[in-house]
């Protein structure tokens, strides 16, 4: 089949109980993006580039907030319904005469994994008039009374619409359509101005099949607590499946707040939140490399801070679809120089006191071990993704819980405990990785 | 079209001109492997698995040479040719009951590139009986009185043999064939026993394309004189694009004289390799962490010596197949370890006479500049490949040159000018990825 290349987003209706103010309700905002901005960008993320918007209530005001989204790498052309207020389904029918291809539905107030475009893309229309995703056992939030149901008979759709008696499936508002949409509507424009009627009827010729979507990610942001829901949702999905234990327990709970906070500021970017956490690694391992115990606490202190902050860059990221390859290569290479300032402060200050040829080895071996356990981690995580999806979670000593520990051994004012520990934690686990690797190879 | 699955190899021929002592010619040895074995498992990395051979003059000892394959991860069949000695077409013929698919031909004395038989399978016979891959211009050694040459009109084959008058390209001895072929040769057999005889055939009803090799390698092991040149050839493949000058120049030279000689014993695997370089860098390291000149040049010595050695491990891996991921992944780790330990010993010489602060940072300094340098390695090797393909050669500052820097150092007995030296050149290295990589961003 012919890939799908055209999306059309509906973003016409007035959405009164989310709306704010006077903006449209595409246009509220969640972690630092208007919703229909994250719609449209998550479809680019499953290769879509080319968006058919339908704007009727405020359609002004959200063509100029959006523009022609080459900023986003993709192009955006509107569609206005003045007869919006029939219903959604007069909306697909403005594009009518734009549209001879199979082509992407989309809700511009329903967010998505971009993995379920990709899925329906694979699944194909295989002779179907439409394909909706549907899922029948939400993970998410789901608002039950308002909610789109469909009643299924094997994947066919037998029945749609929000008030079945009886239902087996949600409607994620996730659709691939044949042009064949456009007379189907048509025809129950009259009497029901809805999607659901033209569905409903594609249904009844027995022309709509279902594709079941298990366990992936989709929310209708109908009103605020949907829209509270949706944040919690996509600051969950910050978190790494090889996160360590101080990671998740420890630092990933604050730096998802300071994200949170972080992600309103738009001219905030995630190479800034690198450089905030790699400068306040220098100030901490400054401060460690002074004489006496204050100074020492108070770099360990930044140390532990600095590991929290690191979070946020990635986060950010791809909170608003800045993630970049060099961007997170560039991080990795920052906090690798930011935990051997840290042994070097620490160190330094331990010569201060105690300038012995232990000293001198052991903290050698405490940078080496630092970083080679960051040298062989990318080898290391590939293996442990690979145990995480067959529900396993191996050990893992990382970069959370070697700042932890050198943060408590500064503030303990243990710096030549702290370098022993360290070497011989960071080298062990590095021999371990050895062991295990081989094993698997 | 399906893909050839199934791989025929002639390996009936005397090869008088070769042959040593009673062995047959397919098991002439190149640098530690039969000429065979070769054949099969560079056809295996090609995505071969079912090999039929054809044996004749001494068949038997060949059989029990090879055995099932099993070991290379393939299956061999063998097919007696009691007729051998009627030319290389009836050992084709010999197949004509077991091959109903189209398969390849290959040669039992003929080297190639995998790549060979990839874009053979990529281009199909489409609607010929036959697909031989030519090449105009041979880069390598080619014997241009007993070649067998080809005369083409555009991609179809017109003419074939060792005696043409006027040729276009020279037969790599590598085909595709449908099973037609054998109904041709059967009816050239009485008077011509010869392959070409059958393609020749096939050319003069227009059913035999030809495939043009651009570059690739490939070569005929007929005579002495082109064993010598395909072990020059093998060798020469062992250069990574991405060495460094100091490898090209004066490591490299040196391992591969190593492996040549190395790659005889029959015992000897990779990792023996990759330990005997770490402990030759480990035994440097301890030696220049004792004090007096002599120790540390004879130190500084040991770890040149050690990054020589360096390079057979992956050269021996690469000439007898048994190259892995996780070996590659292992000499990189224990490569580091073999860094950090040379540093180590000079760092703790440099304390013995001089035991002052800036010796203490200026050790950390390098330490981490050498292993940073690693850490940015694989990034920076990605960018650089892209570029050699464009023809140019950045710079890169790698493993070759600092432990050079670091045995001259040892040598002229500077060993905190060396540590500084190395703090700075790697440091500065990682900054200069940095910027590249952040261009090409």
């Amino acid at each position: 089949m012919k890939r799908a290349t055209k999306c059309l987003v509906l973003a016409a209706g007035a959405g009164r109980r989310l709306r704010a103010k006077a903006q449209s309700k595409p246009l509220a905002r969640l972690l630092g993006l208007p919703l229909i901005e994250r719609v449209i960008r998550t479809a680019r993320q499953a290769g879509l580039r080319d968006f058919y918007l339908v704007t009727g209530y405020q359609g002004a005001g959200l063509r100029q907030a959006l523009g022609d989204g080459r900023r986003w790498g993709v192009q955006l052309h509107y569609l206005a319904n003045p007869h919006w207020q029939q219903g959604n389904g007069s909306s697909v029918l403005a594009a009518q005469d734009l549209l001879e291809e199979p082509f992407l539905l989309l809700m511009g107030d329903h967010l998505f994994d971009p993995q379920i475009i990709t899925e329906l893309e694979a699944a194909s229309l295989d002779g179907a008039d439409l394909l909706l995703a549907v899922d029948r056992a939400p993970a998410g939030y789901c608002d039950l009374d308002d909610a789109t149901k469909v009643r299924l008979q094997g994947d066919r759709i037998v029945d749609i619409g929000k008030e079945l008696p009886s239902y087996d499936a949600f409607d994620t508002g996730i659709f691939l359509c044949s042009p064949r949409i456009f007379p189907a509507l048509a025809a129950t424009l009259p009497e029901d101005g809805s999607l659901s009627a033209g569905v409903r009827r594609l249904a009844q010729a027995g022309r709509a099949k279902a594709l079941e979507v298990k366990g992936r990610f989709w929310l209708d942001v109908d009103t605020p607590q949907a829209l509270r829901a949706a944040e919690a949702a996509l600051l969950d999905q910050l978190k790494k499946p090889t996160d360590g234990p101080v990671s998740r327990y420890l630092n990933r709970p604050f730096s998802l707040q300071l994200s949170r906070w972080l992600v309103r500021s738009r001219r905030l970017r995630p190479n800034h939140l690198s450089l905030l956490s790699f400068g306040l690694a220098l100030l901490g391992a400054l401060l460690m490399a002074l004489p006496g115990y204050a100074a020492l606490a108070a770099g360990g202190l930044l140390a532990q801070i600095a590991s929290i902050s690191d979070g946020c860059d990635g986060e950010i990221a791809r909170l608003k679809f800045q993630a970049s390859e060099f961007g997170g290569w560039l991080d990795a290479v920052l906090d690798r120089y930011a935990d051997g300032l840290l042994i070097g402060g620490l160190s330094y200050h331990l010569w201060l006191i105690a300038p012995s040829a232990a000293s001198w080895l052991w903290a050698l071996a405490a940078l080496s071990g630092v970083l080679l356990n960051s040298y062989t981690a990318d080898k290391y995580d590939q293996f442990l993704k690979k145990r995480l999806e067959q529900g396993r979670r191996p050990l893992r000593l990382g970069r959370d819980l070697r700042l932890l520990l050198l943060s408590l051994g500064a503030l303990l004012n243990l710096p030549f405990f702290t370098l022993v520990t360290l070497a011989l934690l960071n080298h062990l686990e590095v021999l371990r990785r050895i062991i295990w690797l081989s094993r698997q190879s």
